[in-house]
């Protein structure tokens, strides 16, 4: 070998090329490390992770800057949930080809959203796949020490709440895989955007992450489906609850399809996607909480109550009556 | 829906079944939360990210304990050459299926290895995937604050250290894809095995982290060949460096194949999946670091020496001429 310039790899190039500007902690070193520095800053360290695979998470034809945020945005929901400031996150990319224009779009998305949320890269793995494309982040988040909010935490009596609206992203779905709800909503092409787009760009509310550590008994964000991630927090606390499926909030496509029957309630809470926050709290609490939701813009919704028992939490109609669910989420087994 | 008792997703229940006894730290909330907490003890969190891809970093025959086993020792490896002590890590699992009797083995192998390094699991995600299975690993580790080891610091005239050999994992790589090492090795069942069982189990060298934070000036992992991961520590430091190739520390059959012609220097560094720690420290650092490698039972060699420069390291033979190497390292792309 003849002295020549070191010739980084493939690899590294395209890590610098499309990832290193995200990378703007001086924790992160640019990269140019074999790991990052996150200092905790006397806060406790959030810990969450959530993959989105192609063909499940997002579909082959989504735009790369929307898979790029949906990446990033379904773990900054769960540091929402939990009531954490986010501090950053890593990325493992498994690529079937270095495929500029894709990496390009990915990484502005991606980056765009790590500046929005305040929420920087400190490193990654690229790897290549003969399989779909999958995208796995580890994200973090500061809590002041002991303050993490749980699952568990919900009481008898406590108001259940959720944020936005319930539903949308399992429409969205459907409208990409040709289903029912693309049939009905063949001509309205605004309601179609906004449901496509509720399941390509989730809006995690990092803004209420202070309202809910403050007031919230137990918390989770709803990314399985409504019922079935309530029967998990409601699981975990040894509690159930009864909700008002009416009472449920609906975005205006949303509402106009159930009331056409094009749709059931069941598809708006077994479907996942939502990435909106479910918490309990107690009664006295609901309106300082709904005054901070308030200030961040982010609406928030009683829907009901929790009660004692250990039985799945039941939907009840306007006549009071229960509602029949056949499945509760989604599984990947 | 009757009352009925709430029931977990097969996804939950897989998470439950295999990974939970897995999750021994407070921080992990027996994975029945969203997020974990990570507390930094007054520390820095040293943050690391790395994948491995059924076909690329493991075989689809090997065993199903060995593939946990180096989806987590590959993470350590970057903890310990950073200085870290683990802390914890997070599991990103792609499966095609739930199939008990690879799951029951994998979480074997991680959960074995978890104990024996001290790292828990802190939380995961499961998804399903059509492609090939991926094991997608974020680890933890604590240093003192500002004291994680860096890839910029060597300096002309530091020594260019090394842990353990160099290349078997390489050699135990190209056995299992029935390569020329195969053929050579036909006859030595044991010394098959040693080299398979070095490319399926790395050996991370947590056992000297707190030598290289002490002795260090700079230091990185060797996961995708030497020559490429030596030429990325001196560019990171802005440095060069020349090699005594015939002093690299080499298992006892690699060093028989050497000698036999079948294979060369080449296949040695720039083969990956060493693990190994790669470190530079001043002249006078060697001896106490020599000695607490000792204490630690990890052999330690030096293999040449930090020179002013730009140009990629040198290899040089016994006659002190130059190695020409066709490829550095290992590249996804």
């Amino acid at each position: 070998m003849t002295d020549r310039p070191q010739n980084p790899s493939a690899e590294d190039s395209l890590i610098a090329r499309y990832f290193r500007p995200l990378a703007t902690d001086p924790g992160a070193f640019d990269l140019g490390d074999d790991a990052a520095v996150l200092k905790a800053l006397g806060d406790d360290i959030v810990v969450t992770t959530d993959a989105i695979v192609e063909g499940v998470h997002f579909m082959a034809g989504d735009p790369p800057d929307t898979v790029g945020r949906k990446a990033l945005r379904v773990n900054l929901s769960d540091l929402a949930a939990k009531g954490a400031t986010p501090a950053g996150f890593v990325l493992t990319l498994a690529l079937r080809e270095a495929d500029d224009a894709w990496l390009t779009l990915f990484a502005r998305g991606l980056g765009s959203d790590a500046g929005l949320f305040g929420c920087p890269l400190l490193g990654g793995d690229t790897v290549s796949t003969p399989g779909p494309l999958m995208i796995s982040i580890a994200a973090f988040g500061r809590v002041p020490a002991d303050k993490m909010v749980h699952r568990n935490g919900a009481k008898p009596g406590d108001r259940v709440v959720v944020t936005g609206t319930i539903g949308d992203a399992a429409l969205g779905l459907d409208i990409l895989k040709g289903g029912a709800v693309a049939a009905a909503l063949a001509d309205d092409a605004a309601a179609t955007a906004t449901l496509v787009g509720r399941y390509r760009v989730p809006q995690p509310r990092n803004a209420l992450a202070q309202a809910v550590r403050d007031h919230a008994s137990a918390a989770m964000d709803v990314s399985d489906g409504l019922a079935g991630d309530l029967a998990k927090l409601c699981a975990a606390s040894g509690v159930s609850a009864a909700i008002d499926a009416p009472g449920i909030p609906l975005s205006a496509a949303a509402a106009r399809l159930l009331s056409q029957g094009a749709i059931g309630i069941e598809t708006m809470v077994s479907g996942g996607d939502d990435y909106e926050i479910l918490c309990t709290m107690s009664e006295n609490r609901f309106e300082a909480f709904a005054r901070a939701a308030g200030l961040a813009e982010v609406a928030v919704t009683s829907i009901g109550t929790v009660i004692a028992g250990a039985s799945a939490p039941k939907f009840l109609d306007a006549q009071g009556n229960q509602i029949a669910l056949k499945r509760l989420s989604y599984s990947h087994f």
